[in-house]
């Protein structure tokens, strides 16, 4: 295939045609539709993809059909300038077109997508950090559009910049019966009939990516869960064959990795789907990583065996274990063990429903929040709060009734007003509640402990004696920031540490979930 | 040379003819002695092996030169009966030199090298369960001979059933200057001289062996630490080259194999050993396996990079990370993590000496060997304790002074008074302070938290109305077990746990370190 490709030599274009060129912005989607006749199944068999080159790089970009003869090829640039195109295909009709676009500057707010970045963290393509502060709503696009619309305006007034959905809708009897009842399924079909598991329904993606377009202008991230368990033997989504979870990752992946603000999360808690293995994941997760041409994130979100996350096509960690923001030090040693960004996508949730996942009190997530980032790993939120509507945010979407965003906002707001390359655990073999960037900046989170006093007293890396800093005291529930006055000069106290002599302690009220915030301000 | 060897066919040996052969017990060690005129380097270019065979069984043993034109080849049986061997070399003297003996049954305390069992336990191969309760005694075998003894007697009488000790010294001035000057290196020469790395000095070698049979001889495994960083620029043993580093695992290899109680720890601190990468130590580890006819233990000890112990020729996980044994839960984490047994042979050791690694409690020694078995996992104990004389236990052996040990032995009396399987943490994702055997043995640890009250409250996993229990309140300190009188009568209370309503609580005195042991007495 690749043989018969004639890449077109670079041309000049004056300014007056660049004028007349379709235009793109960086990062945003380039969409090239092609129409040829139907015969068979053309969902399979079809192959279509073009090669998109700007000079300096080159992408094959697959292409999907997407019904009624239409077929499509979306590419996202990544560079400014020109870029030329041509289909290669197996049917002459979708063959050898050519053409070219312009790719304009990034808007104000497109910032590409999320990468990972000092091993531990992440950030836009641009370079502009992005610290991740998820939460849940699986089923929000199953949803009718009123409350998908009011799921959005909740998000968009969230502390939430990452939500984890399903991609393939959880077995629900309201999904096939009643007011809720879905008008499209991924495939073609509907209950009590079945599906032709051969054939996508194009409309269902349409709707997928509705959504993904609408959190992209929003600024919010979409992990789309792929594969999940959940069907109890009705629909039979986690049951299909691996040629039809093949095709499925393929489709999606030509569908959708041109928005820049998916991440893949290929299936939710894995290991309940019996009749896939370790091995299986294992090769998804390289198709996905062969035909994503942008290497979007890429991660799998265990039950009771975890995947191997060391496998290098996992790009982070997309853990449920929610001992790791329940105790101290767990968080920095998944991290020390995964040498990956960690998002604990799992904690349990804010929540009075009679199942233990779903009965955090507000003060308990926000202390596994900031157990997560302390840790110098991050943290999704969840809420199943039943308010007798029958909605609730992580299953459903809608309004959020819970404590902790607010206080999850205020975390926000330190860590992204914190050192640019993220918090990382600081002395953390022997310290457990510290975080920041030596010599510079210093979080102390206290927990549940009750503290009066602390004694300042910081791991020596990177201090020097007479450097000065500011000490404010955070109250991570009320919210509150409250500078200590004046400053506190170091001295070198012993062979691992520093104190300040003259103001050897900081009195603390009394409360729990209380942390200090560290700041040098001199020698600059 | 596979091709070379004729197996003799089975042939019967009458009685008379048995008790004429040589006789090796069960998981002893059949050693050849051959003599060969000395060519060249004698270390480098010759081959010998030997295969062994018992009719069902067949191993390929590498063999060694102990010096003074003696080569030898030592076989570990692990099967009564007739064994038949015959040797190949590229050397005439040493090649095709056959023979038999007959292996008799293991003597009472001989229970065969350990394995792993139940994914997170381990077993000698006799199927006796063995719990491993570690200490560190790094140098003793570089130690005069009435200090060696006195470590063995120590041993002898402590809690331990396992030492992890260096083969190769490291860099000490004493080990060069004054009287504890070392009379044998690893290699040929001796300090200011420097050494020969192409050839091995046997006495010193002789001197491993002693060791390792000395402690074979008192039960206690020999978990022998290979490489290790720590020479400073001097000594370079932390700075040989590929070549050396692969012809010390063999020799180290072929020469110990045969004791039953070695396990292979590759490294200690293996990320200190800059000059060596995780691929490096991923093919010292195929090597030892590949020559190791026994499958011993293999793991690696790590510092501040933690090597990928999922790698499938990891047995077990010889890990340095305090954390794991400081807070509840991490324990059983890092178990689900790598699906592997978990021994933290690194947790800081007891006592008083400047650097942090050395300044634990010894109330807090116990606590972390507690967090450590109540999570399913092991742990090693250390005592830098100073008292003037230069000898540390954890550095040079000797005698034990701290208070820990006394309360290790409670602990291990507890564990192997356990369930056979070993302990497993118990609806560890929500409970992080149980372990045992669901409907069977509960052990409740409170650790720090000075209890007044538990309320009798068990998952539900294999219990069923009625069943009854008995109580007992350990003091982990005071190595008190205390029954508590009657019995518990146990109902499902919700949808996760069962409670005791005739005795919902159980009264504790309100000290630190205290748990409870609960078992089943019916029905049965």
């Amino acid at each position: 295939m690749r043989g018969r490709l004639t890449i077109l030599a670079a041309v000049l274009v004056s300014l007056p045609a660049q004028a007349q060129l379709p235009k793109v912005e960086k990062w945003d989607i380039f969409e090239l539709e092609l129409r040829a006749p139907v015969v068979g199944n053309p969902f399979i068999g079809t192959e279509l993809h073009a090669v998109f080159e700007n000079g300096s790089h080159r992408y094959e970009v697959e292409g999907f059909y997407d019904g009624d003869g239409i077929y499509r090829i979306r590419f996202m640039p990544d560079a400014e300038g020109i870029w030329r195109y041509e289909t290669l295909s197996n049917r002459k009709a979708l063959h050898g077109q050519k053409g070219q676009f312009l790719c304009t500057p990034a808007s104000p707010g497109n910032h590409g997508p999320v990468r990972v970045r000092n091993r531990y963290h992440f950030e836009y393509a641009d370079g502009t950090p992005f610290y991740p502060f998820g939460t849940t709503c699986y089923g929000w696009l199953f949803e009718p559009e009123s409350l998908r619309q009011k799921t959005l305006r909740t998000l968009s007034q969230s502390p939430f910049n990452k939500v984890r959905f399903l991609v393939l809708p959880a077995y629900d009897e309201a999904y096939v019966t009643g007011p809720k009842r879905l008008a499209h399924f991924p495939f073609e079909g509907s209950p009590p009939d079945g599906w032709d598991f051969s054939r996508f329904d194009p409309e269902f993606f349409r709707q997928l990516e509705w959504g993904v377009a609408k959190l992209r202008d929003l600024g919010i991230e979409a992990d789309l869960i792929i594969f999940r368990p959940y069907d109890r033997g009705k629909f039979g989504f986690d049951t299909l064959d691996d040629e039809t979870n093949q095709r499925l990752l393929r489709y999606l992946v030509a569908r959708l990795a041109a928005y820049r603000n998916v991440w893949w999360c290929l299936a939710n808690e894995q290991s309940f789907i019996r009749h896939l293995r370790e091995e299986d994941w294992d090769r998804y997760f390289q198709l996905v990583a062969a035909k994503d041409p942008y290497g979007h994130l890429r991660s799998i979100h265990n039950a009771d065996v975890l995947y191997d996350y060391r496998k290098p096509w996992v790009t982070h960690v997309a853990l449920q274990y929610y001992n790791v923001c329940r105790s101290f030090g767990a968080a920095a040693l998944v991290r020390d063990i995964y040498r990956k960004p960690i998002v604990n996508d799992e904690i349990n949730y804010e929540g009075n429903i009679s199942r233990r996942w779903g009965q955090l009190s507000g003060e308990e997530m926000v202390y596994r929040f900031w157990l997560a980032y302390i840790g110098g790993t991050y943290a999704s939120h969840g809420e199943t709060i039943d308010t007798g509507t029958g909605i609730e945010w992580t299953s459903e979407g809608g309004e959020l009734h819970g404590q902790s965003p607010p206080r999850i906002a205020f975390l926000r707001r330190i860590v992204e007003s914190g050192p640019r390359e993220g918090l990382e655990p600081l002395d953390h073999w022997y310290v457990l509640n510290l975080a920041g960037k030596y010599g510079e900046y210093y979080l102390v989170y206290f927990g549940k402990e009750p503290v009066r006093e602390w004694e300042f007293r910081l791991p020596d890396d990177g201090l020097e004696d007479g450097m000065r800093f500011r000490v404010e005291i955070l109250d991570t529930w009320n919210m509150t920031i409250t500078p200590v006055a004046g400053e506190f000069v170091v001295r070198r106290a012993d062979a691992y540490t520093f104190t300040a002599p003259d103001r050897p302690t900081i009195q603390l009220p009394g409360r729990p979930y209380m942390a200090l915030r560290i700041q040098r301000v001199g020698p600059r």
